[in-house]
C-alpha cells in the first residue's frame, strides 16, 4: 500500500492533447481544485496524436529527473471510453496514472499495479472522451494528497506492454532501430550509451538502411563542421545521429522504424 | 464590492500571443511582482490571433473547471490602444479580466461588471500595444492579493456581447453549427450535451451541409472502426464530428460556421 | 559575491528547446530536485535552434519585468560539448546562467561575472550534448537557494559579445534595422521609444529597404483602418513596422536584418 509523504508533491502532464484547446488548463483546473498544493509540471503536450510508442519513449526518458515521489500523469488514450482499464501504480520511486495501453511498459517490472475501479475518486460525471480530466487528472491528485495506491482499486497482474525492440549483433555488426525523433531532426536510436561505450572505438561509424549515409561517431556537434553528419550520445542518453547545427531527418528523409547498422571496429581495450 | 479570500489565489490565462515571443513570460513576471503568491495556469496563448469568437467559446468551456474564486485573464484584444474599455468582474464564482469587446459573453448575465478606470493599479507606464501587460496583470494580480472589484473603476451596465448561435428545431430537423475545430480536426458544435439527450434516439446521425457526409450519433470513438465518422458528446459537453483515429476537418474540408443538420428519430421513451 | 534572498525565487527558462521533447520538463525535474520552492516561468522554448541573436533580443526585452533577484536560464547553446565556458552574473538586480556565447550581451556592463568551473554544482553525469539539464540548471536551483556566486567558479572578464546594430542618422534621415519578428508578423526594429520620441514628429513615416512600402507612424493599431500599414512603439518598447490585423513580414517578405529607413520630419518642440 503505497502512499507519497513528500511535503512538495510534483505532478508531471505527458499527453497528446496539444496546448491549443485548453484540455490542458482544465486538468490542471481539476487537480488544483484538488490539491492546491501540487505543483504541475508540463513533460509534453505535443505526442503526435494517439502515438503510445511516442509516449512509451519520452516518459521512459525524463521521468527519472524528477524527485521520488513524483507522481507522473500520461494521457495518450486512443481507447478512451472503451473497456480499456485506468491504472495507478508505483515503480522505481515513482507514480504514474494513466490508460492501460502500454504507455508504462518500460517501468512495469517489479511495479505495484492497481486498476482504478472506484469512481468516488473521480470527478462526478465522467465523460466517454476525456478520461484524462475526469478519471486521471483526480485519481494523480489524490495521490498528491498522500492517498494510498490501494484505495482506488485492485491489484491488477497483467497490464498491456508494448514490444520494445532491441538492437542485437549479426554479421559483426550491431543492428537497431530510429525509435524518436526530436524537433532539431536528430534520430535518436535504441543503442544505450552503455551499450555504444561496451562496443565502440575509435574509426566507428553507423550506416542507415542499406547504402545510406553515413555517420562517424562523435561526443560532441561541435567535433564535425557545420552540416556534417555526427553520431553522438545525446540528451535522451541514447546514440542519436545529427547534422551539426542542421536537420537529419529532413535532409536524409529518415523516419521512425528505420533500421540502421553500427559497424564495430577493433576494439581500443 | 466583492473580493477574493481564497489562501491559494489561481490565475488562468487565455490569450492570442503565442509562445513564441516572451509575451506571455512577461505577463507572469508582472503577475509575479505584484502577487508572488498567486499561482498562474495557461488555459491558451494559441487562439487564432484576434479571434474573439474562439476566445470566448474557449473561456466558456473551461472556466468551471477551476475552483470558485479563481482569476481568468483574457487577452484576445484588436481594439487595444482605442477607446475600448478594459474589464474586470465577477461570475458564477468566478473573476474575469480583460478587454470589453465580447469575450465575458457567456458570463455576464447576474455579473457584477467594473469597467477599468483607476490607473493607480496600472503598470506606471502602458503602453498603447500591450494591455495584457501593462493593465489587466496588474489588475489581475491585485484581485489575487485580494483588492475588491469596486477600487478599479466604477460599475459598468452595458458590456459588449456577442451573438452566439442556438441550435432550432426546423422541418422535423434540428439545425446547428460548427463552432471550434480542435487540433485533432474534431468539429465541435453548438449542440449540448443536454440538448442532444433529450431530442436523440438510436438511428439518429448527422448531415453536414446539403448532402454532405452523415455521421451516426455513437458514445465513444472505440464504437467505430479506425477511420469511420462517430458523432458523440466530447470534452467540451458539446456534440463533436469525429472521425475515430482521423482528423475529421482535414478529411471532409469543414470550417467553423458551417451548417448541419440532426436529423431526429423516432424518440424512445 | 552576490547572492540572492528574496523568499520566493523565481527562475526564467529561455531555449530553443521546443516543447515537444521533454527537454524543458526534465530541467524543471532538475530543478524540483534542488529547489523545490523556486517558482519556475517559461519565457520562450521557441527561439529559432542556435539562434544567439534572437534570444539575446528576447532576454534583453523581458528579463526587467520580472521582480529583481529574478534567475534568468537562457540555454541556446550551439557549442556545447565544445570548450565554450558556462557562466553565472549578476547584472541590473538579476541573475543570468547560460554559454558564454553573448546571449547576455545587453547586461553585460558593469556585471559580476563568473565562470562555470565546479562539477560540484552540476549533475553528477554531465553530458556532451545537454548542458541545460546538466550544468546551468542544477546551478540556476542552488542560486535559488541563496548560494553565492562566487562559489560556481572564478571572475571572468571577458565574456562573449555580439555586435548589436545601432540606428544611425545620415543624409537627414535615420537609418536601422530589422531585429526581430513576432508570431503576429510584426517587423520589431532597433529604434527604442526614446529615440522616436526624440527625433519624430507628425507627418513622419518609415521606408523598407529601397523604395519599399511606407508606414506612417502611429499611436495603436486602430488608429488606421483594418489592412493598413502602421508604425508604432510596441509591447518591447521599439518601434515595429505592422499591418492592422495582418501579417507585414509575410505581406511585405522582409526579413530579420532588413534595413529601413526614418525620414525626418519638421521638429515640432
Amino acid at each position: 500500500m503505497v502512499r507519497r509523504e513528500s511535503p512538495t508533491p510534483i505532478i508531471t502532464l505527458l499527453t497528446d492533447f496539444g496546448t491549443s484547446d485548453g484540455y490542458v488548463g482544465v486538468v490542471k483546473g481539476v487537480i488544483a481544485g484538488i490539491a492546491p498544493e501540487a505543483r504541475v509540471i508540463d513533460l509534453s503536450h505535443e505526442v503526435p496524436p494517439q502515438d503510445i510508442n511516442s509516449a512509451a519513449f519520452l516518459l521512459d526518458e525524463s521521468f527519472r529527473y524528477f524527485p521520488e515521489g513524483t507522481i507522473h500523469l500520461v494521457v495518450v488514450d486512443p481507447g478512451v471510453g472503451s473497456s480499456r482499464f485506468g491504472l495507478a501504480l508505483f515503480s522505481k520511486g515513482h507514480f504514474f496514472v494513466g490508460p492501460d495501453n502500454g504507455v508504462f511498459t518500460s517501468v512495469l517490472d517489479n511495479a505495484d499495479v492497481h486498476r482504478l475501479d472506484e469512481p468516488e475518486y473521480w470527478l462526478e460525471k465522467v465523460s466517454d472522451t476525456f478520461h484524462g480530466r475526469d478519471v486521471f487528472a483526480p485519481v494523480a491528485a489524490r495521490l498528491a494528497k498522500g492517498y494510498s495506491l490501494g484505495v482506488f482499486g485492485p491489484e491488477y497482474e497483467n497490464p498491456v506492454r508494448l514490444i520494445l525492440p532491441e538492437p542485437y549483433e549479426v554479421d559483426g555488426e550491431w543492428r537497431g532501430k530510429v525509435v524518436y525523433i526530436d524537433r532539431f531532426g536528430n534520430l535518436v536510436t535504441n543503442f544505450s550509451q552503455e551499450l555504444i561505450e561496451s562496443i565502440t572505438a575509435e574509426g566507428c561509424y553507423v550506416v542507415v538502411g542499406g547504402p545510406g549515409p553515413k555517420w562517424p561517431l562523435c561526443h560532441a556537434y561541435s567535433d564535425v563542421s557545420v552540416g556534417e553528419n555526427c553520431a553522438l550520445v545525446g540528451g535522451f542518453g541514447r546514440l542519436e545521429l545529427s547534422v551539426n547545427q542542421g536537420n537529419a531527418a529532413e535532409r536524409f528523409g529518415i523516419k521512425v522504424g528505420e533500421t540502421l547498422s553500427l559497424r564495430t571496429c577493433s576494439r581500443v581495450d
